[in-house]
């Protein structure tokens, strides 16, 4: 297999270093010539920059910085999408805003959400369009939120072949495995919704039915979820389903909390970047992991070394429905297990949505 | 992992050191404790166990032949069921009756394959509930023909975890290999149909969409098909399709060939049953790759393992269709692409039939 | 045709009047040879069936007044259901008791309506199983509520052949023709959803699709639906759905209501039953109309005329889904328009839901 | 209601009379101003329309004859197409030419169905394009063949209210009323299918359900469907089915005889056009009745009355599938039960075919 060119699009991101730690632990299975890493933002670009190309001079990968997207994209194998249109500013008033009419603020749900969408879609759409004629062979690995929604408009409006990633599926599978104390390897999971509106519909141990037993692990929910609704559901909900479920309690949780999750997150990348620009530092830093995305590399370059070697290996993953999930339309792009090869990801049969999640999804 | 036990339901079939080879081959990825090869016919258990158990001699894999399907399946981890009811001389009736009425005859297809059906379905179906009795855990791995009509019947009738395989995916995938003189492993199929009754409707190499010029490799099919056809459908036909597309054709070469199949594969049986008596022969003779069911092995030994290390590997199979193609019902049994897993098989979602062959499958 | 018999079970409703009223408007069309009225209530019976018996004297229809529910049913050619389980007092409870947990109280949604439903559906099973028993050619025509819900369970729980009414679309026709200022026959309505959770997609006039224009005629709505919803269904919502929609609005006015809906309507009876006593009335008073129901008896007389006659008229009915509202399983009951000949009624196809309402109905 | 203006295209047709004969009985429920008849035949025109001028004096209604297809078009109402492309010449071709193949000749099915539909389809696009020029209100009730192909076409590529009509049903149900020795208003039809591809499902007398018994009625059949086939169906073929079930007798008798349908009629045709011409005939000849086509004129005007008069009553045409058959794309045009009012035909749901003939209906 020839070595691959990786291009990350908002790689000023302060995530970056993670994505990068995540291609040195592949690294022996999964050789990468270059990773590019294109930001708007210099000042990034030069900080994270300087903290990635420390990391991979141990494995000899040439990392290169720009602006310029083109530079970055031509000739890409892969295309890591992970940028934030309006940057943490503009999250800081899609969780503030509707807190003032009395509705949750959220990133990636709600009008937060939607109001991310409406600008960050144009600009993915502008990104693919470039990615169609500089790098027609690339796969497009989308993280930037709503996860689901801009994979959707990349698919339905241009011919690049993207996949949405997000680390509520991986998440998942570990926080299960912990609650188990086993393996994450030996847990499947029939997993079915769309992105952060998503059930494990069935949970198995080595291939055995858990998910009863798992519903009643008080350990597992942290009281995120009323045990009657689980039962009621009888399938596990991913972590954003109480933005759905248990909205009274949330929207008071968020309108007494001191700060918003970005305004919090405003402090914590400033101080990163403040690390990053240690010249001595060679390793993503240890408060990197309050930042979110837990095993977000993991997700990434796994699902990036199953598509180039051909691996078909099941991953979760945003992907068009076709006819996976028959209760939506075959051009909806839905959160499911899915077949990882070279000619793309083949989602599995998911079947009619059990009745009482049907209603919220197809809404 | 521990070791398995593997009952073979039909074990004096001549098919057997086929099975059992591929069980040598396999030997270190996958322990086996023990094979109990069942029959009703005391002297085919006897040569053909005879030379199986010469063969599994150098592994150390313990050979038990017995008439008594009770203790072959007590306990059993996996029932290989490869019998044929009323034997070869049923089959030659069910391929010589209809040519006197001007329909072709053919073991798994057509009248006779529906005679097959009917003769075959109650035994297998006593077969199923022995196994849920004695072997509650098992999977069946059902071979006896016509496979997914059998596999059905189970499913439908009975609580057994069934599984229905046929060697048609394997050699579609080991022809078209050939064909591009390219290792097998780099060949994926987009597979659709039910069993005898299904087309790759494309075919990837190294992710690459190869099915217009396989459809053009006249190689490919030893004019088995017309090219206006090929072109038509756009997709690679299993060779069974001939029956239903070119029958005037294939009833004009029955009703002027010198013997059935049947009555070919009679005098190659008493050949290999005469072979296999040779107590100085320790493994499968190569007249046996006359007999049909190449590789039936290969299929059966790597699905067996696919269940029993979870490995979550696709392979083509006849399973419960659910929602994998919406044009039949979710109680049909289909021939299609799973991930096969120790929780089960899990078809991939197929998607509409094309208009050009829906009629045909639905019927 | 011969003359009918028609049964009425919570004849001692003080609705009856109205029923009777509506055959006696059609008694030339539709022949009528008896009506026997059924309650519990012996008391109301007396009262309403006198008056009922002074109204049908004048064209000789005889009036039956019975405690006794197989008297009523014994060879009834149609049941008309119109019972309250537990009385307007359950009622009143329906929609006293959700107020104090913040909820809406309504008799036909949400918990009130459950609780109805609840208490309801063991009743109205007993009375369709002696239906099936003691007049097995009869149509129910069920007007109990929640009216799709009780037709759905005698539906899948007996063989009686049950047709649900509602007095919602009748009234949705007559509204909008006042609003258009022409005759409600030029009205013709694509109507889709279930009781009391329905919309008319599109109407027409004269064959000619005035939906827009409807939807911007203010007076049409009285305030109860905001315009931006109103433009963004695009679709004509049935008055109910306020309390779907503006949940919080409707749940204030309770609240601050003097008096629930039931205990208002507690009054009006008391009254009602006053003067139905007066041995002088003999036609429906002027403050019926103020009870609700209003074109009730029309809906059902004109059903029941269209089944007795084989008319193949198209009624807006509860009716089993089969396959015209494909979002909705098969065995569901459905609000929709139906052909209504002497075989049953047939439901017209609907087709998929918009997805502006999709997420609501199939919850 | 103003009167009506209809335009005939193919008006020279030897239906026409008919036609007329239909406008007639019917005109004083349904007031005609004016008929045009347009043609490119001039000399058929002139015989044709000498008779249909004649006929129609008695009541005073308007007869124009024209070449001139804007003429006849401007401001109709009504648009009846019965054209024939190539005429009667092309019919014999497309019913002999098969024959020399060894496969069924036939005007509306098979290749001769198909390659009537190739040289018919463009033909009937034009005149759809000119009416949605010249009478954009008007309403286009084909009678064309193949009949559901090209009401199909119509309503795909253009913007023309096209209803496709056929005399099948109409005549399926008074075959019926015959046999059962009833008025043909007390049958009802569950009818699904395609044009001439078609089944009464269930046959209801009354409300009753006669299906079983009609099955028995060998009086009904002539012989033309084996009475296993009938039992296997349980349903009431359209005759045109023989043609797809008993193909080898039908290629038989065609084989055999003396000559094709379209020959037959080439002299048949002769004969009228002879007897047409007498200045002293002013009603239709008997001859007509063997030329096919009975009660067209029935379905026709029956069928421009209900929507002329929005009457909503229930006919069997050729109509949008939407969802009323899932089995077939919403695109499709199939051949169901109606409800036919001024703003359009309303089919009703039908839902999944019955197995029996799936295949052979979505081939």
């Amino acid at each position: 297999m020839k070595p691959l060119k990786v291009a990350v699009i908002g790689g000023g991101s302060t995530y970056t270093p993670e994505l990068v730690d995540g291609f040195i632990r592949y690294y022996e299975e999964l050789p990468i010539e270059s990773i590019y890493l294109q930001d708007t933002d210099t000042n990034r670009l030069e900080i994270v920059g300087g903290l990635a190309r420390r990391m991979l001079a141990r494995i000899g990968v040439r990392l290169c910085t720009t602006t310029d997207r083109a530079e970055a994209l031509h000739g890409a194998d892969f295309v890591v999408t992970q940028l934030r249109v309006g940057g943490m500013a503009a999250r800081a008033l899609d969780e503030r805003i509707p807190l003032d009419y009395g509705v949750i603020g959220q990133e990636t749900t709600g009008p937060g959400g939607f109001a991310k969408a409406l600008r960050t879609v144009p600009v993915m759409l502008e990104i693919a369009r470039d990615v169609s004629q500089l790098a027609p062979q690339a796969w497009l690995i989308n993280f930037t939120n709503p996860s689901g929604l801009i994979t959707e408009a990349i698919l339905r409006h241009t011919d690049v072949k993207a996949v949405g990633l997000c680390n509520v599926p991986i998440n998942m599978v570990r926080t299960i495995a912990q609650a188990l104390e086993v393996d994450p390897s030996r847990i499947e999971l029939d997993y079915v919704g769309l992105n952060h509106l998503s059930w494990a519909r069935r949970v198995w141990l080595d291939g055995e039915d858990v998910t009863a037993r798992l519903l009643e692990t008080a350990a597992l929910w942290h009281g995120e979820f009323s045990p009657t609704l689980l039962q009621q559901w009888g399938m596990v909900p991913n972590y954003y389903l109480r933005y759905f479920v248990h909205t009274n309690h949330v929207l008071e949780e968020q309108q007494n909390g001191p700060q918003t999750r970005a305004e919090y997150l405003q402090e914590v990348e400033a101080e990163l970047l403040r690390l990053y620009q240690d010249p001595n530092l060679n390793e993503k830093p240890t408060l990197l992991e309050t930042r979110g995305g837990a095993f977000y590399s993991t997700a990434a370059v796994e699902l990036i070394r199953a598509i180039a070697q051909d691996r078909r290996e099941v991953h979760i993953v945003n992907v068009q429905n076709g006819s996976a999930m028959p209760d939506l339309p075959p051009e909806s792009v839905v959160e499911v297990p899915a077949v990882i090869s070279k000619s793309g990801p083949h989602p599995l049969a998911a079947g009619p949505l059990p009745a009482s999640i049907r209603g919220l999804v197809v809404s």
